[in-house]
């Protein structure tokens, strides 16, 4: 498998004039590799990726890569509702040497069959025409509301098995999820979420990526190192605990972001770019109150 | 009023490769103006806008002007997710003296505030930061899923009285338009369907954008003009049914340009991008043959 363990959609800094903020940026996929994430789902829906052009996108890939992170470590998301900026994206990832890229359906337009979905994709990947391309699906119909059926799936890995290689489930419906790993063995399936990571696991997954990992890696991580030995349902409940106390209390995405800026001492990570609006320092208190009962540690940028 | 009558979101033709087909897109436009639209609103839903990236849109539009389009008479959709890119296309627009621009909120993230909605749209009005810009804002929640409460049309319309200046209605929800038309008087509010029109003049409404008009501006554009005369409910009702009739063949849009196809005799209409797919030949003869029950009669190009 080229990616396994915990993938972490990085959340976006910006500065205070709303553009990117590179530097910092950089930091937190670093510090997120060294607390043990298996590769960097940046651009995701976490990411307020698609609140960033398809230029400003391309230039923090570059920061990156250019800052020391490992290419192959990286599954950038690349998805757009038009096929010339997704050929665009996907081919500038390609020849930065990402290990993959995590790969939205168009999502404008509602109600599209899975005949136009699979000309999209079968297109991009014409378009970008590498075999050294490798596609996970990105399923998230609660945002996206277009996805991927378990039909379209299986259309797209027969006609493209060594380039769409996996997907991920944010769907929220572990019976998908399952239907997809009965279904597809040798794709790498990641839930989107902790919640459902040993069960995964136990049904042949290739581990999670998911939103809180940007602040919770190395619990995540040693549930993921260790989900053979005993206690691993345990571990499982308590990860579950965290991800269910954060999503509990406010939008996860500016939540978080609160969280950083209170544990870090920077305001500046407060900051998210509309149509998200940023929550409250105080909201970010009462979310570390909650996750110090929990046992929780906060790992550091 | 700057824009009024029946404006029209021109289908965009694309060559077998899938690019634009600017010389045929400017064609169209031409002959959509000759046949009496009071404006362009070029790049939206039926433009299959978001299945072009912003360089391409940026293209056609300097095309369409450089043919001689008057560019007062164009408004183009220049909404996106990312804001940055909202704002380079907005300026664009400005920049070549376009009348208007007509603006979808941001639509990936669902379930967000007008909070969140309105700090996008007054970024993008001081990222611009032009007087002659005039915003149009599109609301078309079937598709967008996000869309601007009659609440914040008046926020953004009272913080920006000279630039946020109309609306588009395409909720298909009568009860809206009447609650917008009633509530800003001042404003120009267009019904995203011909089959409101009479309904919305009669209520102050500037006329109406409507997909159909890229086959029927004649008979819609009479409609218009004659809205006080006699007859004016027959003359509604009978471009309703061709409304209707289209609407319930087929998906509008590749219906629409399998039909200029047939009509035009020139096969390459036919052509949408992913993810819409093109209908067949026999589905344009069906409608052919329903719509010359009506009366119909094709307007050429």
């Amino acid at each position: 498998m080229s990616f396994q363990g915990v993938l972490v959609p990085v959340l976006t800094p910006f500065k205070a004039n709303l553009k990117p903020d590179a530097e910092k940026f950089a930091a937190l996929c670093r510090a997120i590799l060294d607390q043990g994430a298996g590769g960097l789902a940046v651009f995701g829906t976490t990411s307020e990726a698609n609140s960033l052009s398809a230029e400003e996108r391309m230039g923090l890939l570059e920061v990156l890569i250019g800052s020391g992170i490992p290419a192959a470590r990286l599954m950038p998301g690349t998805g757009a509702c038009a096929l010339p900026e997704a050929i665009r994206t996907t081919g500038h990832a390609v020849s930065l040497g990402c290990g993959g890229v995590l790969l939205l359906p168009p999502f404008y337009y509602k109600g599209v069959s899975d005949d136009g979905i699979y000309a999209f994709v079968d297109g991009l990947i014409q378009g970008v025409g590498s075999s050294d391309l490798r596609v996970y699906l990105y399923h998230i119909p609660p945002v996206a509301q277009v996805g991927y059926s378990v039909d379209l799936v299986g259309r797209l890995h027969g006609a493209h098995p060594g380039t769409v290689v996996g997907l991920k489930d944010s769907s929220g419906d572990w019976s998908n999820t399952a239907a997809l790993l009965a279904a597809y063995p040798d794709m790498e399936i990641f839930p989107g979420s902790e919640v459902f990571l040993l069960d995964a696991l136990r049904a042949g997954g290739a581990g999670c990526i998911t939103a809180t990992a940007n602040m919770n890696v190395p619990m995540i991580a040693a549930s993921y190192a260790t989900w053979r030995d005993d206690g691993a349902d345990d571990r499982q409940a308590a990860i579950t605990r965290i991800r269910e106390t954060v999503q509990g209390t406010a939008p996860m995405v500016p939540l978080m972001k609160a969280y950083l800026a209170l544990k870090t001492g920077d305001p500046g990570w407060a900051t998210v770019r509309p149509p998200m609006v940023p929550v409250t320092e105080a909201v970010a208190r009462e979310l570390d109150a909650k996750l110090a009962v929990l046992g929780y540690q906060f790992p550091g940028i």
